[in-house]
Order: C-alpha cells, then sequence, then structure tokens
C-alpha cells in the first residue's frame, strides 16, 4: 500500500489504539478517537469518565515520546485483514490556536464531540512513519 | 469490573492489539489473534504472509518482555465502549508441549487455523494485570 492509500484507511477510522511506553520501558496501550491533519494525527482528553490513572497516556509521552498507533480490519474472512500503522512523536500541543484547531477537527469528525467538546489536552503525534500489511 | 468478567470480555473477543517496545524504548503495535489458558495469554507467528519486519514482535520480545494487550469494543453508541487491558511479560515458549497445547488452544478457538495451523513461535503472555474501562 502506498502512503495515499494508507492515510485513506486511517482517515476512514473511527477507532485506533495508542502505545505509548513509560519512564520504566513498560508499554501501555489504549483505543483512541482521532483526526488527522496533513502529517500530524491529533486526539484528545476527553469528556469520557476517566480515572486518574488513564491520564498514564500523558505521563508515558511526556517520559518518552516515541508512540505507535494503529487502526486495523478483522472479520472471520481473513483474506480481508488489514492494519495501518503509524509511528511518531507525540507531544501536548500548548499553543492554544492549534489546540483549538484540532479540537474543531475532532468534533466534525464525531458527532458525539458535538454536545461533549473535548476539554483536556490535546495531543499532537507528528508522523514519521507509516506501514500497513495485508495478505494480498 | 471484576476479573471474571474481564477475562470473559477478552476471551469472547477474537482480536487483540499487542504493544511491545524496542531496544531503544520505542513502542510497536500489531494486532494478534489469541487464547486464554488460566493466567497466561498465547498467540502464534501464523501462516498469514508476513515480510521479515513483522517479527520485530519477537525481536522487541526479547530485548524487553514488558508486553501490553489491549481488547475493546467500539460503536457510535458511545454509552457502550469499553476496554479490557492485560499488562504482563511475555516469552517465546521453548518447551514444545506448551508450545502444542497453545496452538491447539488457538485452533479450537478459530476456524481458520484448522486449515494453516500457526507453525511459528509461539509467544506467552503471563498475566501480571488486567485493568478496564467502560462508561457506565
Amino acid at each position: 500500500m502506498d502512503d495515499s492509500k494508507l492515510k485513506a484507511r486511517i482517515e476512514e477510522a473511527s477507532v485506533a489504539r495508542l502505545a505509548t511506553v513509560d519512564a520504566s520501558g513498560k508499554p501501555h496501550v489504549v483505543p483512541i478517537c482521532f483526526a488527522v491533519d496533513g502529517d500530524t494525527l491529533y486526539f484528545a482528553v476527553d469528556a469520557k469518565p476517566k480515572r486518574t490513572t488513564d491520564l498514564k497516556r500523558l505521563r508515558n509521552i511526556a517520559a518518552n515520546p516515541a508512540v505507535s498507533v494503529l487502526v486495523d480490519h478483522y472479520e472471520d474472512d481473513w483474506s480481508r485483514l488489514w492494519w495501518v500503522r503509524v509511528d511518531g512523536a507525540a507531544r501536548v500541543v500548548a499553543d492554544s490556536d492549534e489546540a483549538a484547531r484540532a479540537t474543531s477537527l475532532l468534533v466534525s469528525r464525531y458527532a458525539q464531540y458535538r454536545d461533549a467538546r473535548p476539554a483536556g489536552p490535546v495531543v499532537a503525534i507528528s508522523i514519521a512513519r507509516m506501514s500497513g500489511w495485508s495478505p494480498a
């Protein structure tokens, strides 16, 4: 798959899985809702109920910005499986204009965010590499 | 969710996402098919076409056994979302009896494996911790 096909598959997906690494080298993986703007993938800490420990994703990014994000398709017909992975560096968005723009992108992708606009920090992942797999 | 509920959700799922960490501290995430036996989660390198780089999951485990495995449910109704995560230590199964038992478990869970029994290494993840989230 070329980069435009990889990106199309990412942009068609509603959920991805974010892997981060903590200061001791242990991985952590959570689902995220996201939006892509050029070579940047954004997600936000949103209003879905969180316990404090769920912010581990932010602590991990502060300790180690390297992240890996997976979008995949599963079905019983294994000839139709595929996945796309984005590897890159994450940072909490400090610029309020960028955060507002990213939040608007998220709201435009997810109807659910229209009633509960994400209020938490926005994270930007600079896409360093996209890779993909399918059996074909 | 208590541990029995967490484990039931894992066992009902067909696909999980495995996060590993390489020697330089970068995360890597791929989908896996899996089976659970007591406190151990197994997956195998199977016959789905792989390029050499896909064995990165095994190189990572050799460098750093800490892994994180996620099972999640996504739908447009966000009141019905949930995820379950397993954190633990992974090892390539060296004992041939254990590998055969794990492969049989995988074959019994996945009809697709009956025609193409996984021939590659089997990986065992000792479940150190299960955690879960749902909005309810």
